[in-house]
């Protein structure tokens, strides 16, 4: 499996000297995919998983007038994060993902982004040679940060025929003495499927009984559509010790570029990826913890802006959710697909006699659309391609189109 | 060597189950004495580093025009950093540090602070028991880094009396065939000595020679006192692919809480930090971007305004420096110090009979004024304290007065 699609373009890369770490790892396709098609003019980016909506107004114009008044904007926060944002962190997953009492103080850490909270995680418990047990497709940087931490992924496939749903039983059948965690993303990117409670409970107790953390990803905890609601495993107070998880303000405030997000765990757990923060970021941004603060206060019912400009989140992504599928079930020379349950990405099928790096170059540099191919996110990723929904409806219509004429004239 | 304060106030850590690269390592003293201290009402710091002048006017009026009018600013950059920050970064460096011609396409890392880019060039180039010299007392983080990396921090003694100066034949003995890296701070923290060029030139030829990495840690490139100059190590050709410098603009811009800063190297290894770079952050926060990109589009000759906010910096920190030496000099019951020549630190010895972290707490919890102990500094930072000068005038003469009268009553 080649995740790189530098590679693929055939950037060398000459890693004498260069730790096993990281010479064993990549810049993820998310990432490549745009770096390339910064180079092509007039792309339309079906890529990466950016909401083309503005940060909320109410947040921005609370950071323009603290930039104003408070000299603190632009200093170190403590290096744990803001005591008050880390207050209304707690008040949120209690309320949200139904945990039991957080102590802010202990149990919580201001990450920049859930991504840093997720490699410090996976740094700190993650041995050289253990195994992390992947459901693949998964997020490509989750394999990037086991093997950072010189881990071994162990990919279970997926049930894609059902949705994209969790096998459990081969999750339980593969664990072996080495394995340390698992990790799971739900609502899923890149494939947009939500876990069931169900399904996931039973994760929860293969974890207990075989003493493995599992490391949840929760980016995307708030964004599901139709009857589908997320079930959060920080809701069960057996798998506290066991538990990682992490979560993230880019999706829910559209503010990716803040860097804000933050990681939930024992205080045990917490301790340790505080180390880390420290030896690689400090603190997290004060501006952008300033910005999510003004956020979940208002979220957490100071004045309900917060949950107006979600719900209105979800309203506009579940309406473009709607628009690219009806294209899709159109492009059936070229894809079949799972239709997405939450986030804002679908993992369609590529019809046979195409890799997904080839059409996602192909559609890059032959349509001027970018796309994510699916070999990034792990080995049952191959054959597949990410679409991301999160773009405008023009965007979405105008990639859409291109995709639909490069397949009229090449297939 | 105890370098956590934690443990020395009995917190106890389990570290079972944890990996070796972060049970081994610890959040440096300096950020914890300030988590110590938030407990602790009316302390006055001299303690984390952050220039309490606010981000200049400039800056924060760009920021809140672009929160405006650009909705980029609440987007994910391209992975490595906005091209146009890159453009001006190769600029600074070609005027200021002398280097040759820079391509900030392959050459230049945006990262979150400077610490993000040392994190990960450690990570990248250090493998589990490389050897990585580190003339001491040094910055804490320095030693974390290492650790997490599973390499062996090397400490050779800085000769104190000539004013913390590299003692060059020691490193030459030291060297093994372990050894692959040695880490240069300049000007330095904690000490706020600064190194010659004849020095660096041989740290320079010894690396060659040996074919060892230096990291050059270059945060404070442009604040030296008196006739003393910043000599980049950039600025040596031959040093090219033996060199990866790390810059902030935390001090520069008084910016500690945007967390942004930027790697120079070889495109060789840079395209190795991008790696963790995107394990770790995905990118540096946009909005700071922006921030810096304004304030070096001015001093790179736009306006001038980046360089008369950077001149008021140094000659305000330039009088505190004399104004805490002063008092250092009436405290001869409890200190001697070399004069620092760069940074905003000084790193006074200790009168026998207190540890420095017995007399770091004591000032904590009795003075009520926040120092880092110098143990958190590497083996020869024990027996010393960091006191940092780049606080307002007020605070530097109160803190200094509540020292004076802790020790009249104590000594």
């Amino acid at each position: 499996m080649n995740r790189s699609v530098y590679q693929a373009t055939g950037q060398a890369e000459d890693t004498s000297g260069i730790a096993k770490r990281v010479a064993n790892i990549s810049v993820s396709a998310i990432k490549q995919m745009p770096v390339l098609a910064s180079k092509v003019p007039g792309c339309i980016s079906l890529g990466q998983g950016i909401p083309f909506l503005n940060t909320p107004e109410f947040i921005r114009e609370a950071v323009r007038e603290a930039l104003l008044n408070d000299p603190t904007l632009g200093q170190y926060s403590l290096q744990p994060g803001k005591p008050e944002l880390k207050a209304e962190v707690a008040k949120r997953l209690q309320r949200t993902a139904k945990t039991g009492r957080i102590n802010p103080e202990t149990e919580i850490v201001i990450t920049c982004g859930a991504m840093e909270g997720l490699a410090a995680a996976i740094s700190s418990i993650i041995e050289r040679g253990d195994e992390v047990i992947i459901p693949s497709p998964n997020y490509s940087s989750h394999i990037e940060q086991v093997l950072f931490a010189e881990g071994k992924p162990v990919f279970v496939p997926l049930i894609e025929d059902a949705g994209w749903k969790l096998d459990t039983d081969k999750i339980k059948s593969t664990i072996s003495k080495k394995t340390k965690a698992i990790i799971l993303c739900s609502p899923m990117n890149p494939t947009g499927s939500v876990f069931g409670e169900a399904e996931l409970r039973e994760v929860a107790k293969i974890a207990i009984d075989n003493n493995l953390y599992i490391i949840a990803d929760e980016a995307y905890d708030f964004l599901t559509y139709d009857d589908e609601t997320h079930f959060s495993l920080a809701s069960l107070p057996e798998l506290k010790d066991n538990l990682i998880a992490t979560y993230s303000f880019s999706k829910m405030f559209c503010m990716t570029g803040w860097r804000i997000g933050y990681l939930y765990s024992s205080a045990r757990i917490v301790s340790q990826v505080l180390k880390v923060h420290d030896a690689f970021a400090i603190c997290a941004p004060t501006i952008s913890q300033y910005a999510a603060l003004v956020g979940l206060q208002n979220m957490n019912g100071k004045d309900g802006k917060g949950d107006e400009s979600v719900n209105e989140l979800v309203a506009t992504l579940a309406r473009r959710r709607d628009l690219i599928c009806t294209r899709l079930d159109k492009l059936t020379n070229l894809f079949t697909y799972q239709k997405p349950q939450g986030a804002y990405y679908v993992f369609p099928s590529i019809v046979p006699g195409i890799t997904s790096t080839d059409l996602s170059l192909k559609l890059l540099y032959e349509a001027k659309v970018i796309t994510i191919p699916g070999d990034g996110f792990g080995p049952t990723g191959a054959g597949h391609i990410r679409l991301s929904f999160g773009g405008t409806d023009e965007s979405i219509t105008e990639g859409m189109d291109r995709i639909e004429k490069w397949a009229a004239k090449n297939l």
